[in-house]
């Protein structure tokens, strides 16, 4: 198969995990023997194993037969482990990556310097790292004793899309609307989607700076917005709105070691960060111009509700998957 | 990877061909060496080569690095090619289908005997054929004098929704409804989608038994329904209609060798058939107790247009896929 085969399964694996790995990048690896799929693996939260190490890990226990006897999101242990090994281990493997090795030890230690003394047969890059001051990677694994045949530039655009919110985030806030609809576009009616969606929603919500929600929200809905699905700690709330007159008494206030803000301007969305925003038509026209990505989860289902979006705007789809019942749906807003 | 990897892959090839392979199923399979994907090929058309002969032909352009000197639609010669080959020629490979291989010998010959000479290592079924009269096909290939080792049931569900539209219309209409709008489910104003979807819709009408519109298109839209994007016959037309009181000078009656018939009833659907369907607001509605399957082109665009479908349906996703820029949706209506 080709190598578009390959990063295109890395894609498939690391768009699980889009926004999930904030402040990090979503990145997976595909490592390979003779053609023959060893592992697929995706970087999962910031501070644990990158997908390069995971993917070698998970090789290791296909070729051995025989599970480590650590956490492969351990970093350390991990880079460790994977450095004992004979240094002819992964020989003959190949490595497929969306993203170029990092060269630096972060929180993490280096990628690039791992597969600078692993020595593969290939190391292949959708993209390399398009941020001043993290390339750097490909020459320090082509620096290695025996370095790797190197293959950069594969399913680029795709690569590209899939690290778009890392891009944005580094400089502004990266903004994610999230709705759920019905598939003929109704909206409201209480819990919409699967198990599975909102425990992704919650994932969402646990891995972003901050939730952005709309004072009319509040005031109608009175939701908790918490993560209870995934016993996670609620994440910091930003109410938009031009008065701050709310009942200090409904559950949003209530959730434990919560922060709530209520704004009356964007100014906010200068800074660094993830804004995963909930909200309804009235959220959605205000925030229009600021908007990034839209999240839409599809519920199979057409209704008569009379709820709506009313609005234009225009669209890119990025990734589609299924998540139980429902479809989830990333698309990028174009020429606003 | 497991069996149920190399059954998704097939699987995913399967649908592109979903509908186009009438009276045909839609089928698809993987061929690989050791684990190494030599080959994904999915049955095409009626009266070409199936999919396991593509793959096999597939494989062997793979491992001979040669290309074969027939087009391996032809289903006798891509036959009569692969059995020349030496006896031990695929003697290393496993093949993956998602239907067990036909047993008998229609407009081609059978593909289980051709599997039961070419002595692969496994040979792995998604689903049995539920055909009486056409299953036997695996009894066929253990027969061999080196039958393969044999595993039925991967991906039991998935491959058996492939296979839904086959087995309805067997014995009736099957009923595909299709709509393109947009992400808010706002239908109408003119071309909504890519080229490469309107190429699509071509080719299912032009594989389909009849299309099947209301009496309102024909008088308010005043369409064509031609397979220009193809350059394909246009397809026999029905429309759903009290009364026949159409302008026979619109295009939809001007296109050569091209049938209308104008009925008041439903009873055609009793006749095993893969009937279209084009229509608006008001067909889905007439016709809701009877659709099947829905097939949503979406669009990737928000929309203030007033059109939309203001019904309650009941549906499961089926498969999803890019057409270009737009997505595909296929689902099932469920609880009618």
């Amino acid at each position: 198969m080709t190598n578009e085969f390959y990063i295109q399964l890395a894609l498939n694996k690391a768009w699980e995990y889009q926004g999930l790995t904030y402040p990090n990048p979503a990145v997976a690896a595909v490592v390979t023997l003779d053609g023959k799929i060893l592992a697929i693996e995706a970087h999962k939260k910031a501070g644990t194993s990158h997908a390069e190490v995971l993917a070698l890990i998970s090789a290791y226990e296909t070729l051995s037969g025989s599970k480590v006897d650590f956490d492969p999101l351990n970093a350390e242990l991990s880079h460790n482990f994977l450095l004992t090994l004979p240094k002819n281990f992964f020989s003959k493997c190949s490595i497929y990556v969306t993203l170029e090795p990092c060269s630096h030890k972060g929180k993490t230690p280096s990628c690039a310097t791992l597969l600078s003394k692993l020595q593969l047969t290939n190391v292949i890059i959708g993209i390399k790292d398009p941020i001043v001051g993290h390339d750097g990677g490909i020459s320090i694994v082509a620096k290695g004793l025996l370095p790797p045949t190197i293959t950069i530039g594969v399913l680029e655009e795709e690569c590209q899309a899939l690290l778009e919110p890392f891009m944005i985030w580094q400089n502004r806030a990266f903004v994610l609307f999230k709705l759920a609809q019905t598939s003929n576009g109704r909206i409201g009616g209480g819990y919409l989607s699967s198990k599975s969606s909102l425990r992704h929603v919650h994932k969402l919500r646990d891995a972003c700076s901050s939730m952005l929600i709309g004072g009319n929200t509040v005031r109608v809905d009175r939701p908790t917005l918490d993560c209870r699905f995934i016993e996670a700690d609620a994440p910091k709330i930003i109410i938009y709105s031009k008065e701050d007159n709310f009942d200090r008494d409904i559950p949003l206030f209530k959730v434990e070691n919560r922060e709530v803000e209520v704004v009356d301007n964007l100014d906010f969305l200068d800074k660094p960060s993830l804004i995963l925003v909930e909200g309804g038509e009235g959220m959605l026209k205000a925030l229009q111009k600021k908007i990034d990505w839209m999240l839409i989860y599809q519920i199979p289902k057409l209704s008569t509700h009379q709820l709506s979006y009313n609005t234009t705007m225009n669209l890119a789809f990025l990734h589609t998957a299924k998540k139980d019942i429902d479809l989830m749906i990333w698309s990028r807003q174009i020429g606003h």
